[in-house]
């Protein structure tokens, strides 16, 4: 079964910072590159209930592809070396159909 | 500009249940009833770095449609005779493309 996985973040940079917009072009260049990695996209979250202010979604075909982009040294390194320094705050979620 | 609607959320009832079953099931029916809900769906929530479980998204057109469905009848008593009664916890948001 198909899984969404989604986080929703805001950045320690300044919106409309070039900062932010390295951030997410590294980030969609480096997550991207990892197979199994399935219709990727960077969207704004602009509901006034929530202060977090982007989201990364993708597609995995199984938990399977999905483990190994958790592992995948690529995304390891981007954790390690661009999300935490970078990121303020967030949220994972993953969705199945119901 | 299309932006999606979701909420994220953990029901009173417990998992499994009857009332879960139901208060999906009733809430599918009078959501979509409204004008200008597009691809409505109904997730579960499954990674363990959030205890929410279950996820409402759907699509407006445009800000329009959006403020037309949280206006309308429909919605305002759903939220107030199903909503706040039987939902623990929930986190709204909207994307749009960025």
């Amino acid at each position: 079964m198909s899984i969404q996985h989604t986080v929703v973040f805001r950045l320690a940079h300044a919106p409309g910072s070039s900062e932010e917009a390295e951030f997410l072009a590294d980030a969609r260049a480096a997550l991207t590159s990892i197979p199994g990695v399935e219709d990727f996209r960077i969207n704004r979250q602009v509901s006034p209930k929530s202060d977090l202010a982007h989201q990364f979604t993708m597609l995995f075909a199984d938990d399977a592809a999905y483990q190994a982009y958790n592992d995948h040294p690529t995304h390891v390194s981007f954790v390690a070396e661009r999300w935490v320094p970078e990121v303020a705050e967030f949220q994972e979620y993953d969705f199945v159909e119901a």
